[in-house]
This record gives structure tokens, sequence and C-alpha cells, in this order.
């Protein structure tokens, strides 16, 4: 926008006329006349803010997910409590005191640790996106579901400290031959994931914090491995143990699940790395503008790869792309959130947006997904989601 | 530590004989056969997490102070429900429909401005530490509190979103003369405090965001003037009025509270920069170091004036100073995770950390900072910090 379109637009809204300013001040002065709420232990938020994740109803709630409220998401980080969840037997109510990582198989010296040891060893901090592979699987058949919480929720973000594992794994020594690390959660279904060993030793992490704090039990607690940039579900939470192996486990979760089913009936498996992929979060599906004039679009992008190098909108439907402002400090692997000055003029608009990332990758149409993947697929739908702003504010899938 | 230390040190804690595997696994298994906790709409911590904000005995909870656990931090992040908090009359209940922002006094154009036309405006998102002026003012006349939370907790760092000051001031139209800015919260007492000029169009911010939801009520729902690297008072919290003006207010609260007592009797007032500072935070007093070995030595180091260039730390008593290494990103003006791996060989020990800033300024000791200031001050102590770690691994005062 111009800056002189802008300040006339701002004056519109805003600009105090006659007697105005003092009406407002004495409004306030009334609200205020008492003393506020002490000092407390512990804060919780407003009760005017009322934005929960969302469940479909289920009458085995211990499986399933629970997705992030995108559409009132600010800034880069994901607060714990409104973090996606994806369970298959439930959170498990762990003791810390009696948890224990036992890391065994194919190593010359098994370990077995408890906390308290692990939290001795030296440490990391990194933030991180977190995506599960399933996230806005919806979009593979048809527009998904009507926003982008119930779309796109499957994704957070969040500071993750803990104990890099390629340190773990030297002190347990790793024996020649063996590629695989089987990790497997302490849950009532045993979730287990294999992961390849170069990547165990390249990122891997075992965490134990969460933005500040210990991880919350439906991110893991106490212990979750968390590897950088790959699907969620390889994410092992409650882990408690890791075996080394010479073969992958072909467990449930990367088999019949986690698998990519391609147009000829056979399945790519172990698709770990979730590609670059972005989405407007304002306006989105659900939301309805006031008004004509001045708004902020905004929206998340993350890489697996890496680094987020631009997004890209388009308010025209896909005619014209537009450089967003992005965020800094551009992290890898981790949100990045975009900002595009942008004026509704009360004629229809199709937007959308396309992340590039630092490997040069470029966010795919839907069509260009499909014609590579089919749409038998259920994971690792990354394409570009149109939303549609009408006429009169409301805000639909595009 | 050298790594054959390292490794031997770990294999003695943890390494599993004979059967101490099976036994393990069969405890956990036992723990977990059944179905755990649902998914669900908001996210809480562990009952195992106890750690909560340390407040005063008080007759009057609506003013004083509660403290971040320090102790038991991870990472970078202070937790939303434990950031600090210094409140003057308690927290006023805003219903943010409601609330509005009156921009007035020596501007062309006064703005009354609601949130929602807030939210529409250019937006920034910032990593910044908060520091009370009065954090570890118990140290300028004895060692303080018994732990790092009772005399250090009056800190704190979050994701902040909001938008620049400065484009609300460039909208207002600030008028010839005008070189302060009158901030006033919408709590009781109408807190306020007088703001530069200078300071509010080089990186003042509204913030509506923090940690990425709405600002908590206890940090100042829904709104908050962000002064990055100033004392946290004046970062005035439930903000309804900025008032441009040619002279500042001269408030209780930069008068007679907030300004520093000199040993020739006269104040220094307007003092709002936060120099640089750090804390070990473990081991810290109060805490019990188990036994002999190797532990990972942490602390948590910022600075008002940008970014940390470098902590040392001393383990005997400030004969040597060892570079500790920082966690990046080091963003500026908000805390820097620093770490050092250290054996405890179970002879007393001196601990303490300097940090210093991309300025070159270098943390001083109590001894240097009181040769200048003298013990009359409350605010703005920033000398370097000694614990003692005793033979049987309790933690004291230095």
């Amino acid at each position: 926008m111009s800056r002189k379109t802008s300040r006339r637009e701002l004056l519109r809204m805003s600009a105090i006329a006659g007697g105005g300013l003092l009406a407002g001040r004495d409004a306030l002065a009334a609200d205020a006349r008492k003393l506020g709420i002490p000092l407390g232990p512990y804060g919780e938020r407003s009760p005017f803010e009322k934005a929960t994740r969302w469940t479909r109803e289920s009458k085995t709630p211990e499986t399933g997910s629970s997705f992030t409220p995108l559409q009132t998401s600010v800034g880069t980080l994901t607060p714990s409590s409104l973090h996606y969840e994806r369970h298959h037997s439930g959170i498990p109510a762990i003791d810390p005191a009696q948890h224990r990582l036992v890391i065994h198989g194919m190593v010359s010296r098994p370990l077995s640790l408890s906390m308290d040891e692990i939290k001795r060893l030296p440490s990391i901090t990194r933030t991180l996106v977190l995506e599960c592979g399933g996230n806005s699987g919806g979009e593979w058949t048809a527009p998904g579901a009507a926003d982008v919480q119930r779309s796109y929720g499957l994704v957070s973000c969040s500071e993750w400290t803990g104990v890099p594992l390629a340190a773990l794994l030297a002190e347990a020594g790793v024996r020649p031959g063996a590629t695989w690390v089987i990790a497997e959660g302490a849950d009532a279904c045993r979730m287990m994931r294999s992961i390849p060993i170069a990547k165990a030793l390249d990122n891997s992490l075992l965490a134990y914090g969460q933005n500040g704090e210990a991880i919350r039990p439906s991110q893991g607690y106490p212990l979750r491995l968390i590897n950088p940039g790959w699907e969620g579900n390889t994410n092992v939470k409650w882990l408690h143990s890791l075996r080394l192996a010479d073969q992958p486990y072909m467990a449930r979760d990367e088999t019949s699940k986690y698998s990519d089913l391609m147009p000829d009936g056979k399945a790519r498996i172990f698709t770990y790395a979730m590609e670059a992929k972005s989405i407007i979060t304002f306006p989105s599906g659900g939301q309805t503008l006031p008004g004509r004039g001045q708004y902020e679009l905004t929206g998340l992008a993350w890489s697996g790869r890496g680094r987020i190098d631009r997004v890209e909108v388009t308010t025209d439907g896909g005619t014209s792309w537009i450089a967003a402002k992005l965020q800094e400090p551009r992290l890898p692997i981790a949100l990045t959130r975009f900002r595009l000055p942008w004026r509704f003029d009360g004629r229809d608009a199709v937007i959308a947006s396309r992340a590039i990332d630092e490997t040069g990758y470029v966010q795919p149409t839907r069509e260009a997904l499909v014609a590579v993947r089919g749409t038998n697929s259920i994971y690792h739908y990354n394409g570009i989601k149109f939303w549609r702003v009408r006429a009169d504010g409301t805000v639909t899938n595009g």
C-alpha cells in the first residue's frame, strides 16, 4: 500500500470526532475504579480468549487428533496448551522419577538412564516446527474442512530443549552393521517408528523441555524424540526405548499408516521429510471481514528442509504474485510468519500463498502435486491453498 | 571435560548390569497397560511439575511482585503462566471489545482505536527479555534471598507481537515541541510512565500477542507498551492512553520509585536501560547435587543494550574464567542460555558468571558497582552473583 492510502484508511477508522475522546475515557474510568486480581502463583489466559484445539466427535478419544487454532495465532510459536495432538492410545500418566530410557540392541554398552541422568548431560535448544504427516490430508480429494484450524491445524512450533541423540549413541557404542534406531513410546500401544541411524547421528534430539518448561504430557512428557523436519509421527512421545538394529521394524505406523499410496497402487514408505508449505491464517475460511479497507494479510510458512527463503502471495487467484514480508529471524525448520498489507475493496478476491525454501523448492499447486502422486494418498499434502474472500467479507475455501 | 572423562562418568551412572534392562522394561510395561488420557481442547502441564511463581505473604496482594522459578527454567523462553509480575493495584478484568487506546495531547489528529483496529495494522514479532528495575535489589546490601527465584526471578522472556508505536504516532501527527509520551495503564492506580519520544519512534511496540496467543492478563491483556531493553516498569500494562507532551509527567513511579539514590543523597531519574547481567540457574542456591561427577552448569544472560557477546564462568571463586557455550540464535535484548560442562569433585566450589554484551560492556563485580553507586539504591543491580557448592552438594549464596 502507499503511505498515503494507509494514512487515510486508518484515520477513517479511528479519528476522534468531537466528544468521542472524553466519552471513551469515562467508560474506562468506570470499569477500573476497583482493585484488580491479586498476584498469583500461576497465570491463566483471559476468559475472553476462547480458542481451543478442535477434536472430531469420537467414541475413542484416546486415538485421533486435535487441531491447533491457527486462525487466532500470532507470531511464530504455538502455546503448549494449544499444540496439536496425535495420539494412538491416549496420554500415559508418567512419574518422571520412575521413567527410564533404555538404549539397547546392537550397542556395546546398553544404557538405562533416569531423567535426572539425562538432564545432567550437555543440552541444546532449538525452535522447531512439528507437522503431522496427515496434516491437510483432506485437501487431496476436495477442498477440505471449512476453516484453517480443521484443515491445516496439525502443525505447531515450540522451543525444544534436550540432549543430542548422537551423544548418547556414542556413549552406548553403536556396533558395526547397526543402521536403524527403533524408537518406542511408553503409551499403551507402544507406538514405534524406525529411524535411519544417519538421521539419529545428524540432529535427532531427546527433548525434555518445551517453551521454557518441562514438555507437556500431551507432547510427550517427560521425554520425546525430536527428528527435526520429519513427519510428526516419527517424533516419538513418552520415549522409553531406543533399540539399535540392522533393519527397520516395519511397524504398523510405517507400513499400513504413514506411507504414501501412489496412483499405480504401490506405496512409498519412509517418506520422512516434510516439504515446504504455507497457509494464509488471516483472512481464512470461516472468518468475516467487517468491511472494506486496509488489512494485514498474514500466515505461516515452514519447510522440513531448512529455512524459508521467500513467500509469495496472490490476491487475484494466482495471476500475479507479490513477495510477502518475512518475520526475522527465519530459523531453519521453524514456523516463519509472513505478512502483507492488503486493501479489501469489496470485490471477490481469491488469495493464496506459496513458500520457497532455501533449497529452492517451490510449494506446488494442487494440480502439480496430484499429477505426480494421484489422490490415493492421505499423507504429505503440501499444495497451495486458496481462500475466497467474498464481496460481503465472508471467507470460504477458494 | 575430556571426551574420555565424560564417557567414563556417564557409564558409571547408567550402564545396565545383568538383568537391569529387563527389570526396567517390566516396570514400564506394568504402568502402561491401560489407555491414557484422551485428546483434549486445552493441555495443562504434568501434575508432577510443581514450579510456581513465588510471592511474599501480604495483606495487599494486589500490589507487589511474583517471581519466575528460574531454577527449573530450560531454554530461553519463560512460560507465560510463570512470567514474573509486578502490579500496583491488581490485574484489571478488561473486555477487549470495550478496550480502546487513545493517542492525544500534542498531536494533530487524536486517535481512539479499538483492539480490532489495532490488529488490522502492520505488525512485527520480537523475542524480548523483560526485567523489573528492582530485580536482585536485595543484593545491594547483602547476599539476597537463598535461591535464584527469590533473588533474581523478576526477569522473563517472551515472544511479543504488535504494532510499532512509531507507525501510530505518524498517523496521529506529532506536533512540534512534543518530546515525551506519557503512557498510562487501565489498572485502578492508572500506573503511568514518561517515555522520551526518541525511544517511542525508535522501537517501542504496542503488543497484543505473547508466545503465540493473546497477552496474558497478568502481563497486560489486551495491550501492553513494550520498550525493548528498558526497565520493566516502563512497559506499561493494560495500556489505554498515550499522551504527547513537552515534559515528563514526573509520576510517582519515576520519582519516588524507579529512581536511583546515589551515595551523595541525590537521585538519578529516568535510568531506563537495563545493563548486561547474568545468573547461574543450575546449580544455584537451595539445590543439592546428588553426588560427585559430571554436570551441565547453566544459566541465563541478557542485556538491554543488544546481544550477549560472551559469558564467562568461574568455578574457583573468580581466580580463573572460562568462556561458556552460548545457545544460538543470540537475539538482541533476549535471554541467552549459556552452558558449561563441569565436574563436581566433592570439594567446595564457588561459581559465578559474567556477561559481556555487544557494546563491550562487562558485567561488574558487586564491589565495582557499589564503589560507584553506594548501597542506597534499590534498582538496577547487575553485579556478578556467586554461589557456593559445598562438599556435601548443597548450594548457598557465595
